[in-house]
């Protein structure tokens, strides 16, 4: 028997599931050699044009199997509907039967980028967190900073988005909660913020190594392919300490492949999330270190979001 | 709102489909080039053994693109499981949304094989059926044997399998519709039948050239691997007309593939099936002729019996 559950019942199910435990088990689970994640799936569409991703994957002698199905059609905000799109999917690791499907419309994505971002916080960002900042005004803005307040709380926030009109529904929709600052520009939120979280899919750097305050710590979340970048090369150079959630994807994307590929840092450099949570050597020592970590996205985290709502379904359900 | 579809309601819905005529419709699609299907997914288990195929694609200019996961476990028939599950999913081509989940535990793929079996013989099969020999008994015999009673009606059926069991539960099962003889061998199908499917797992030839009568069609079911072959290369030498259901898919498995690697045929021989439907020079000509027609399955299967089943829940839910 398949269990069905919809977007308003997984919204509800994920108040008492602990996200961020999850993706750091994850991470580890991932950097420990125990994922077996092969290659994502692709269907492109011209007319109108969007882009379908397969991820798939498992934990060796877990119980389940995930498969997710995620979507950009960025024509949609035309018809009011959301550019993301998808689904989860869980199955029986030992029988191959279906057994559950997560109707999430791409919302667990979001939610796990989120938390990765909180995970990444935990172990590098400086334990007086004077003010968060925030670059881009979107869904995974809003949610990088709700998920910050498990591991590294602060209401002090600082705000920068490409368009006033972004910035202002940002402030509307945040400022109950926060003390929004709307910056003037990427340097207001470097010189007010000593945690700082890029979210917008700039293809050229809105932060170089100069702005940068001792101390700063910074998750890359918005640059995901080959030409998105958000960060100078200069600050990954700079940075004493540079994190990958997976290694491999960092040779072809994210931050970490633009200071790569333009000579800023070499690949020796690079630690990989997983291992750094297991080692408390490796996580920030001190209150002055500069600290990157680049979020890509990996498979893991779609395995271990949706297995763990599944769980706490079936424990209310019970 | 994602529309869910469990199996009893699938079997329901197909009584009214014509799924023959949506498999050659889709053979057209696929051989006019208007089909967009990536290279086949695949996850892999040791312990229990099995593998998932995640096939995936879409129909350009139709309303949707279509994801199939199918998996076997060929331990679970210990569990009392069927060893075949999967699950089919539609989607919206121009946003992305899911549009229907059907929970068919394999069962379309099944459907869609022995649909293609009908579309096969309709075009290729003798005018005048004296006997339809099967080799195999599990499912896919069966369902070919229902399915060929849409193009090429006849009760008369020879059929062989690899044990006496398996072969008196298939007369059981199906003597109340069909007068069933028991084959002792692949000859005794060769010499009483002239409309012949091979739906074994077998990795040796099962019959060979001399043992065929003049006038006999074959649709070749069983190999869609590398490995695996119930022809010997001499009968797709022998035949007048060799068709591939996918043209590309016949170089890396299949009877085809065999025949051509092991030098008996070269490539210049086969046709696609869809192309054959669109022309009926390209048909069987003469009663006289020998024809083989090798299925190893392709996406677009997928995509119409989704569609169809999708558009006939519509229709009666309107």
């Amino acid at each position: 028997m398949t269990t069905v559950i919809e977007l308003e019942e997984i919204k509800s199910l994920l108040k008492n599931v602990d996200v961020v435990t999850a993706m750091s088990e994850g991470f580890v689970q991932y950097s420990n050699g125990n994922t077996v994640v092969p290659p994502v799936g692709e269907l492109l569409f011209d007319n109108p044009p969007g882009d379908v991703h397969i991820k798939y994957g498992y934990i060796k002698k877990d119980d389940f199997y995930v498969i997710k199905i995620a979507s950009g059609f960025y024509e949609n905000k035309n018809l009011g509907l959301p550019s993301s799109q998808g689904i989860m999917l869980l199955f029986n690791q030992k029988t191959g039967q279906t057994v559950a499907v997560l109707l999430d419309e791409g919302y667990l994505t979001d939610v796990r980028t989120a938390a990765a971002g909180a995970v990444a916080a935990k172990y590098f960002a400086p334990k007086n967190i004077e003010g968060i900042g925030i670059l881009g005004t979107g869904i995974q803005a809003k949610m990088q900073l709700q998920y910050l307040q498990k591991t590294k709380p602060c209401k002090s926030v600082w705000v920068w988005g490409r368009t006033a009109e972004n910035v202002l529904r940002f402030k509307e929709e945040m400022g109950d909660k926060f003390d929004i600052h709307i910056a003037e520009s990427a340097l207001d939120v470097t010189q007010n913020c000593n945690l700082i979280v890029t979210t917008t899919p700039s293809e050229l750097a809105l932060i170089t190594a100069d702005n940068i305050r001792p101390g700063t710590h910074i998750t890359a979340v918005g640059s995901d392919t080959s030409e998105k970048q958000e960060l100078d090369g200069s600050v990954l150079k700079k940075a004493n300490i540079v994190v990958a959630d997976s290694i491999p994807q960092s040779k072809s994307r994210g931050e970490i492949y633009q200071a790569v590929s333009n000579g800023f840092i070499t690949e020796d450099k690079i630690m990989e999330l997983g291992n750094a949570i297991q080692n408390s050597d490796l996580q920030r020592t001190s209150e002055e270190q500069i600290t990157v970590v680049d979020l890509t996205g990996v498979a893991v985290q779609d395995i271990m979001i949706t297995t763990a709502v599944y769980e706490k379904y079936k424990e209310e359900n019970a």
